[in-house]
């Protein structure tokens, strides 16, 4: 079996345990991992890594990975302290605290960014690439496993590489995969990809097999996160999408079988994607960074065509449901580098319809998705702002309330900006949907008060409106003593209401 | 000479006055235009219409430009209230007004995302295209003036073309254009520019002739905009990212002849961009939007080879340079549609150094690019948004005080947000730099601080900060009600400072 594996015969000498492997890893050392919304990321070395901690070695690095990695990587290095600086997505429990109490210096970045600022130098010189992969091909060429993130550039650019053969993830991933890495500028050419489904490179990663410095095997599966069921709330926004897109297609402003979609990370997210299995739309196809649960619902309905993203990022049911009938769903996806499956060119030729969540929107349409009440960091922008910016549409869903209804989810102004008014074209709550196509911030305001707000909170909002208007400039009003005192008001008394 | 101007011999029956051209535009009418940074704009006509409104005549009609436009479009549309709502930018005294008072709907856009939002028909159907030329080709196509902007697009998708040939602009203009439109999505291709130099288009607009409604002669000459001279400031800050970009090139992240600058609108952006003439750099290019008069400097002294841009933007000495020399300059520019000029794709794959001006910034690196004070409209984000997201360092900047000192230009939490935190690479003041890459918010803080803000307000930011880093959550620490008391205090006193 490992000859299948491990497949360039020399390569057998670097086979070592995980302890050993780890020991590759020193204090300040920049390690750049595989993985993508906990998938194919390296378990057994970090957990080696925190072994050595736990005994008392000092190690102290940066991780640099393509979004959210699993507890064995994020979770276990957040508690023995190893990590003390961290890029770009996350979404584990420790590592979240670890930001938030300031014990890791946490930059959130946009994940098209991550892959260019590791090739311009711009991280520093990446030590070592810590990778998870199916098998090594007889040229040293590396297969990712369920995500692809990124692996070429941690590759590429890292000293040595530290590969964890996982015999857990099938052998039908082989083929899923397409890798294909863009020049440094002045030498970039344009990226060949006209269809969601053009497959443009090869099925692993080129390495030089040099710079594999230790193989280590494993079995340890993906920790894979749950997705709430879908509920009323999800149902409904999920609903309005679905009838604004039928308008649009009516209107000659898309066509029958729509434009890709993209749809962002989380339980709504993936509750909005199912609701397509039942709309009357065909053919449709995805050009996204994450494939989740209802992904394989709309492959099996003969929905979907084709899903290209950057990782498989199932519930734990979805994952036994992919990885059991990996060659069905193998015909339909396509999982690329995140260079490539965020790359704003690539968006904006596509125009990808980018459906994303808010954490809060304001009354002029600005979002926040990262940082609750201004502060305290969720998981990060993740690859919203890249599908966001460069889509056909940009859609953005969020329930009205949060916190059993005491936050309103629509405020004044929001507490962090992470979209921008300039980026949005359609707000959707439970309540209602807001199209937000050639409004003026003032325009803008109504239809958001009165679509999409909670009705505890539309008198509210439409006071803050009204006697913002009174002051001398209408461009966009605003009353600065006022403007975050709902969230003031909540930090102080935990409710947005007024008592 | 009017041969020379209008080639197609059967079009000469459509010429006739601006004010019989006017009467084609009625009340309710989308009107799109040409124009571009007060260059290239029409004037006859909207002149002609002022007029009929004066005279009592009630027409309101939308206007949809390629950006700022002069005063014989925008003022005297605004002063007479036919400008009820517009896109996507403006500079002028009378619209600004008419804004921020109320009585103009204003949607401030990514310039990048107005040409696919007239093609996908988000605005409604263009009911007249509005354009000024340098002359008709014998197939009816229209060669544009000293800017290109949106007129592919209005031209394309308008009912009718209402075509100004302006006899004050030289023939010499004539092949420094060209014009390349894109398919709408699923038909988009890639957009063949690898380098600034590359021509993919044609001269002139392609338009069929039956839909040209009117022709008007006319002389009236492009109303630019003043730069201001040189100062101190400028020069420091100019300086900085000189320096700043020696070291780049030095630590192998840039190419010696660096990477095509593209450099904002206004006083500053003008100034640093001629700081680089005295610099050691060699054979640079230019992707950008606007060419203004440091450009010709850089030209002249031989040190940029090309400069791409959708417009040129001189002063008005710079306009008499640049009429007087046209064929010289016109060897070494290129003026394309906005769509291509501020296309992401382009931005992207050219590794643009992006370099543009901030109204505010605060301490964790947002920017403020538009409206004063949280409500108050200066001009619009312009094309920032599209070079900033996309270069390969984007970098802006800022003078560290405004009105007099009494305003810190670097502020707790700026007002409103045009660019994020995870937009911007590089934070210039004239007090000096700070590298914002890799950095963690409260990192990026302390830089700001440190290199960037003016002395008078150092201590009062960095308490600031101290004190917010007590609170709970520390990733990107804040006193939700402090965030905006600046603002708030300067409002109500008349400075940002504690008396
Ligand atoms: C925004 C985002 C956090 C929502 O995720 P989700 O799973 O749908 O959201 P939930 O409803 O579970 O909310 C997450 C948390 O935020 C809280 N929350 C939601 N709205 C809130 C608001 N307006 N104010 C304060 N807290 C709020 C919830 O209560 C919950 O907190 P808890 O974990 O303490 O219970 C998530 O989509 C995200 O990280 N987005 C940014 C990255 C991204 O968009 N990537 C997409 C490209 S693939
Ligand atoms: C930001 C921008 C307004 C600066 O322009 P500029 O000519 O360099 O700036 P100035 O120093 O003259 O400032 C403009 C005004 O803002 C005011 N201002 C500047 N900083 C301020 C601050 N921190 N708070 C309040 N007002 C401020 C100035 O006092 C001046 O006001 P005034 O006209 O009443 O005197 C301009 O660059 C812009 O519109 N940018 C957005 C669009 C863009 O970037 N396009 C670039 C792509 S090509």
């Amino acid at each position: 079996m490992l000859n299948n594996r491990l497949r360039r015969e020399e390569l057998k000498s670097k086979i070592m345990s995980a302890d050993d492997a780890a020991m590759l890893i020193k204090d300040g050392m920049i390690v750049a991992t595989s993985g993508f919304t906990p998938s194919g990321y390296p378990k057994a070395v970090p957990l080696a890594l925190a072994k050595r901690a736990q005994e008392g070695d000092k190690v102290e690095i940066t991780i640099i990975t393509g979004a959210s990695v699993g507890d064995e990587l994020d979770g276990a290095l957040s508690r023995t302290g190893i990590m003390v600086r961290r890029y770009p997505y996350q979404t584990n429990k420790y590592s979240r605290n670890s930001i938030n109490d300031g014990s890791i210096m946490y930059q959130d970045m946009h994940l098209s960014h991550v892959p260019q600022f590791i090739d311009y130098g711009f991280f520093g010189k990446i030590d070592i690439a810590l990778v998870e992969a199916l098998a090594i091909t007889e040229d040293g060429g590396i297969i990712p496993t369920t995500s692809v993130g990124v692996m070429p550039q941690a590759i590429n650019n890292a000293d040595k590489v530290i590969v964890e053969i996982n015999t857990s993830q099938p052998m039908e991933l082989e083929g899923v995969h397409d890798i294909y890495v863009t020049e440094k500028p002045p030498h970039r050419k344009p990226i060949p990809i006209t269809h969601p489904g053009d497959r443009i490179g090869t099925h692993y990663i080129p390495c030089n097999p040099e710079k594999i410095a230790a193989i280590v095997i494993t079995d340890i599966t993906d920790k894979v996160r749950p997705l709430a069921p879908i509920d009323e709330n999800s149902r409904k926004i999920s609903g309005y999408i679905i009838d604004f897109l039928e308008h649009e297609v009516k209107m000659g402003r898309l066509p029958k079988n729509l434009l890709p979609l993209q749809s962002g990370v989380g339980s709504v997210a993936n509750a909005v994607l199912g609701g397509l299995v039942d709309s009357k739309f065909e053919n449709m196809t995805c050009y996204t960074e994450v494939i989740q649960d209802s992904m394989f619902d709309l492959i099996d309905a003969g929905k979907v065509t084709v899903a290209s993203g950057t990782s498989f990022t199932p519930s734990e049911d979805g994952l036994k449901r992919l990885l059991s009938n990996m060659k069905h769903y193998a015909k339909h996806c396509i999982l690329r580098p995140m260079e490539i499956s965020n790359h704003p060119e690539v968006a904006r030729r596509l125009g990808v319809i980018a459906m994303n969540t808010a954490i809060e929107v304001d009354i002029y349409g600005h979002v926040n998705s990262t940082n609750i009440m201004g502060s305290r960091m969720m998981n990060g922008i993740g690859g919203s702002g890249d599908f966001t910016r460069n889509a056909y549409l940009s859609i953005f869903t969020t329930v009205s309330t949060a916190k059993n209804g005491d936050i309103s989810s629509i405020v004044p102004m929001v507490s962090h900006v992470d979209h921008t008014e300039h980026d949005i074209e359609v707000i959707v709550t439970e309540q209602g949907i807001a199209d937000l196509r050639g409004t003026s911030p003032r325009e803008r305001a109504r239809k958001i008060i009165k679509n999409c707000a909670h009705p505890d909170y539309k008198d509210m909002l439409m006071d803050y409106l009204e006697r913002a208007e009174k002051g001398k400039y209408k461009h966009e009003p605003h009353l600065l003593t006022e403007a975050l005192s709902w969230h003031v008001r909540f930090l102080e008394t935990g409710t947005m209401k007024i008592k």
